[in-house]
């Protein structure tokens, strides 16, 4: 089985549930359903870790304490970016370091995600330009301001035009079981987020409807 | 304004949402609606930090690396206790040390609650002993072989009798957003659960019924 190595993106400021959401969606899927395949990684599609600028502590919201697994420097390649938001994404959107990793890490990636805010660091390297997508309610203007010719969507829960955006916080939970199902199958989804006692809102909210034209 | 403080016990192989998702309601609470009073902890009702039995890092399923606020030793009081599930809440059914830590602290605690299987926990310790409660789906009869005298209960969210338990998982969140509104109102567990862009069902499915007859 080939598993997809799925990055991460931690940082001071973090929004706990943007990246623990997600982390425990991509860790916790298997391909077999219940329990017990979760008791060991053997039927784990995905690949899941950490990554920050530097290997040290990052301190999230609320003072949540994470040891990144990789630093930029030593990170393995990336199959799928998960951009997490948080208020610690504000001085990100003028670092030039972590800006140039992402658009990196994001053009070797089969996928760009992001959660909450962390569309406003997609944004500011031009990943949602001439794009719909979405973030927490109290960024939409902030997003449009930064991406001026993206279609900024208030409704769905996440939108998937190219970049995968969801809406704030918990939204990423319903972001990551979305993409769960399209690379592995909606039961393989079903059966994660009953294991997790999750309730998705049919499809998620998924907006699935074409780009406007340019 | 009294804060108050909010311990979450973490040890190797504890589930990520299980502590991630509470540790996000109860650390985002704030007195005051909307974005802006979350840039700060003036408004904070509580103080969330991680307990582990030792200041090492702890991993958490999936290999999320958390470095615990405090220790078993240095830990300061603790209002409201926290146990989160796992994999992990396993072997700590024999751990003296971590299983007494829990009973010092659920008896000075004003409120004990638990997440997925840590019900396991405070039903080895006597704690659900006469008592309605919930877990994870999976661990339901497991539940009731350690709490021979408890009503488990299948279909809540979670459970408040005295111990307030919640289902698996992501039944964390509904169980904290309970316990911010009985604390401190329905519009400050509404407006914690609007910035997170969470939704609940109703009430969150909570089984207020009375208590059977022991």
């Amino acid at each position: 089985m080939t598993t997809t190595n799925v990055g991460i993106l931690i940082f001071d400021g973090v929004e706990v549930l943007d990246f623990a959401g997600p982390f425990e969606v991509f860790s916790r899927a298997r391909l077999t359903p219940g329990v017990e395949s979760r008791r060991s990684d053997d039927d784990a599609p995905f690949n899941v870790f950490t990554v920050a600028k530097y290997h040290d502590e990052v301190v999230a919201t609320g003072g949540l304490r994470v040891i990144p697994e990789y630093s930029f420097s030593d990170a393995p390649s990336i199959d799928l970016l998960l951009v997490p938001g948080g208020f610690g994404t504000r001085p990100l959107l003028d670092d030039t370091e972590t800006l140039e990793w992402i658009r990196a890490t994001a053009a070797r990636a089969s996928r760009v995600t992001s959660v909450c805010t962390g569309a406003l660091l997609l944004a500011k390297i031009g990943l949602l330009e001439q794009r719909r997508a979405t973030t927490h309610w109290s960024a939409l203007a902030l997003l449009k301001s930064i991406a001026p010719t993206a279609t900024v969507e208030s409704e769905p829960r996440f939108v998937d035009d190219v970049v995968v955006s969801s809406a704030g916080v918990s939204a990423g939970i319903d972001m990551a079981l979305y993409v769960v199902a399209q690379m592995h199958g909606e039961d393989v989804a079903a059966d994660t987020a009953r294991y997790m006692d999750y309730r998705r809102d049919g499809d998620g909210g998924c907006s699935r409807k074409a780009p406007p034209s340019p």
